[in-house]
């Protein structure tokens, strides 16, 4: 199927796998942590450079992922992967550290409501305690990455300044984080948006150093991903069975899913380097352990490649 | 919202609403006769300018549509609006004719296999039974409209060769059917092959007789959209809900969701005509209508201008 599309040659795009963390966070059902530690060791298996494999947050703010600790002790680290926790604090960071986390991803919403609400806090408090982490991080070797949330619109304020997500990026990079993250937290963001914001993004730092993260919450994460794609974007966070739903969208689909995504870029030519079999077993086995329907839909459909059997009938016809 | 993405002036995209044919026709529940012609009536007024309103096919094959007579009887006809019938035979089309049915859509699919599976006879078979159709409509002022079904894969065949799409599209315009429709009657199409089939085809035709008919089964329906319209496609198949599952892919999304296009368009600043509040109040009545969810997003989510109120323990932050 795919060589017919390899008329051209396309970059790699990097799939960061964040079910672990922002898949789980909102699960109203506990997963175990030996359950947390063998969904990482699998998906260490698929061909994933990247994994977001857990939070150090206060256990009452995100109970579901109290055990941050011992699941990056007790994971596997395979060469090559990198194993990213995400940190809202000093605190934080020295838990991340102590359980060997490679890279440590902190967040900030570009919108004040968004990140009062979320992280509690005040733009600006936020910012301080990025410098407490930066500072504390700094000769350890641990990566660097921060993530302007709300990037494309917020649940509260609506439309967010395009000015004020470049200024964040700004003042991440002059703080001395490397890696940044867009991420579109509750889907509000579109093809056009996403080009043009991504554009001016880029025009600051190169592309290996920026990361995509979409929810599909109006069903247009992979047509974002793709509008990032073609001005110089390559690297999406994505979630294994589409989790991760948006607590102001009852029902409605989460990240951007992982197997849709991987299906996507084999269709169309697109390396990833991701095992889309390997994907496709683990996102089958979800409903079992959350207990409920997941939103991706390539696990329900198979792939192209998986032709059905032709019925009895048309034979004789 | 919108204002601000309006740097640029985009050609009208035309949303053609299937959910009374495509989106009904594979429920198990029976809609009432009444129920069908108020969920048109209402469509009528959303500032559609093409409904495909029912079919004329054997009851025995699709008893979900089998008032196709009735409800082309008695729908309310909006000045501006063309109803379409889908027919797949000489008798269905006289029925067609009897009930003012605007257009005929005639469908064949560019798979055999498929073809014998779904119209239970040969594409030469169909081919014929179009001539047929073609001729008795002549002078009726009737339009005509043909499907190259599987046009982007085949769920028995797998992949379709291009020349042959290209070739029935051909086919069709020599025979005196002005309309064409590319379906991905199963979701396989990727937005690389779209551009380049899309192209192709519109080498040979004015956009102005092209539609595109994507199913979302494996998420891509919206990102396909965009692909098309990047090349020149400006009309597309939508239903209300993203009802009309596939019976391959069991519990995966159905059409491309009218809504969620809907809004997408909104978001870029792409004209459709189309009321978005009127599309949303329809579709939340589907689940109370048919008895199920519906795959539709927007309906769940609700639009980017719908901001939340803030909570109150963020006022004490």
């Amino acid at each position: 199927m795919n060589a017919a599309n390899n008329d051209a040659q396309f970059d790699k795009l990097i799939v960061q796998e964040v079910s672990p963390r922002d898949g789980l966070q909102i699960e109203p059902t506990w997963v175990e942590t030996v359950d947390k530690i063998e969904l990482i060791d699998s998906l260490s298996t698929a061909g994933f450079t990247r994994i977001e494999a857990g939070s150090f947050v206060s256990p009452k703010a995100i109970p579901a992922l109290r055990d941050g600790d011992a699941v990056f002790q007790q994971i596997e680290r395979h060469p090559g992967v990198i194993y990213v926790a995400l940190v809202p604090n000093l605190k934080g960071a020295e838990r991340a550290l102590a359980a060997r986390a490679d890279e440590l991803n902190l967040v900030m919403s570009a919108s004040q409501t968004h990140n009062r609400a979320n992280m509690r806090m005040s733009c600006e408090s936020s910012l301080m305690a990025f410098d407490d982490i930066v500072r504390y991080v700094q000769g350890s070797g641990v990566l660097l990455n921060a993530t302007v949330a709300t990037a494309f619109g917020c649940p509260f304020e609506g439309r967010i300044d395009e000015d004020r997500v470049v200024g964040i990026v700004d003042t991440y990079r002059e703080m001395g984080i490397e890696g940044i993250t867009l991420a579109d937290t509750t889907g509000m963001a579109n093809p056009r948006h996403v080009r043009r914001l991504v554009a001016r993004v880029l025009e600051r730092l190169p592309a290996a150093a920026l990361t995509l993260h979409f929810h599909n919450t109006r069903g247009l994460g992979l047509a974002n991903v793709l509008a990032a794609y073609e001005v110089g974007a390559r690297r999406f966070d994505a979630a294994l069975g589409g989790l991760g739903g948006c607590p102001f969208a009852p029902g409605a689909s989460g990240n951007i899913c992982t197997e849709d995504l991987v299906n996507m870029c084999d269709e169309m030519g697109i390396p990833t380097g991701v095992d889309l079999p390997t994907l496709l077993a683990l996102s089958r086995g979800l409903p079992a352990l959350l207990g409920h329907d997941v939103p991706g839909q390539l696990a329900k459909a198979g792939r192209n490649c998986d032709v059905h059997p032709v019925p009895e009938y048309v034979l004789q016809i």
